[in-house]
């Protein structure tokens, strides 16, 4: 391909991820008007942790962490999105999402193919100090939402304290200082209905 | 303030800026389905930027490109949003804008507003190379999804051929590879009557 060549098949790519305005999230906006969906839930994300980063309590780098930010659920596009608390569309998750990675950045140059796709694959497996401090904001951003929807998600599908303890518990590990919000908000969420003790 | 009052003025400030959500701009989404929002728009220009990086012609640093593709819009929270071809809204969207970041960012800790706040007139001084890149990028993601829509845009305000190419050029100059492209799409435009001539 000469460069003008390439530079479509990127433009193809960049008009093709703008389905992720269409993806819809589980998460309310705050004002509880509709439902979030992919692209909104991305830019949130990136600007969440750069409001959150001086709490991580290791050093991460902020360019990998909201390039993260931008690409960690493009996948979806193809895949859809898989509630947090859906056992059932977990079972094949992996896989689904895996073919959608490989058809959806295959629209890029190899080159750039290959550094989108290990960037998503790094956020998924959730090792290295980038990837823990983004998935841990990436799973405080739409407890914070819930808690200003009363708890809109967790009423729909019936979840447990448990389930949100257990969840929320990396960003609690990664950010320390956010346990006594996250622990009031659930105790408060329990005691109004929003979710079911155990 | 102690360590979770700050917090909680920040987490005031992570759930303002959800209402970038619900900020319309002129753009419609590339499937031409409903216009396209703020906080969709930054994160697509983010990931435009991603892809794009390696056409600019001098170097950037993308940490702050990306930072900067998260907040350059923020304003808009209280501001509105200002057509790019809206003469009129230009006249006082300098003063509407500072008053509107002086409010929103005066919800975080102060070294950190003074962050943010700097970010933001960073992008819109657009004279640093950061800065140069980032608004480049911003103006080239509504006119790719503008062609992906019939003109939209250029056809509900009369735009004509002379204004976009004005409005272009920066994009052009920072990332010459986009000229081809830009100058096709404008010819194309102005044939089928989405743009008008001169």
């Amino acid at each position: 391909m000469n460069e003008q060549e390439t530079l479509r098949s990127q433009l193809s790519f960049i008009l093709e991820c703008d389905k992720m305005k269409n993806v819809l999230r589980q998460t309310m906006l705050a004002d509880y008007s509709r439902r979030e969906n992919d692209a909104e839930h991305s830019w949130h994300l990136a600007l969440c942790a750069m409001v959150l980063q001086p709490y991580c309590t290791f050093p991460v780098n902020m360019e990998r962490v909201l390039a993260m930010a931008a690409v960690h659920d493009l996948v979806e596009v193809y895949a859809g999105d898989t509630f947090a608390y859906d056992v059932k569309g977990y079972e094949d998750k992996a896989e689904r999402e895996e073919n959608a990675a490989r058809r959806l950045f295959g629209l890029l140059p190899q080159e750039q193919a290959e550094a989108f796709y290990a960037l998503w694959r790094e956020f998924e497996d959730c090792e290295t100090d980038d990837a823990r401090f983004t998935n841990a904001v990436d799973r405080f951003q739409p407890f914070l939402n819930n808690t200003a929807t009363a708890g809109h998600t967790w009423r729909l599908h019936d979840v447990m304290r448990s389930q949100v303890m257990k969840r929320s518990a990396l960003s609690m590990e990664v950010m320390p200082v956010l346990r006594p919000f996250i622990e009031e908000q659930v105790d408060s969420a329990v005691k109004k209905g929003w979710l079911l003790p155990g």
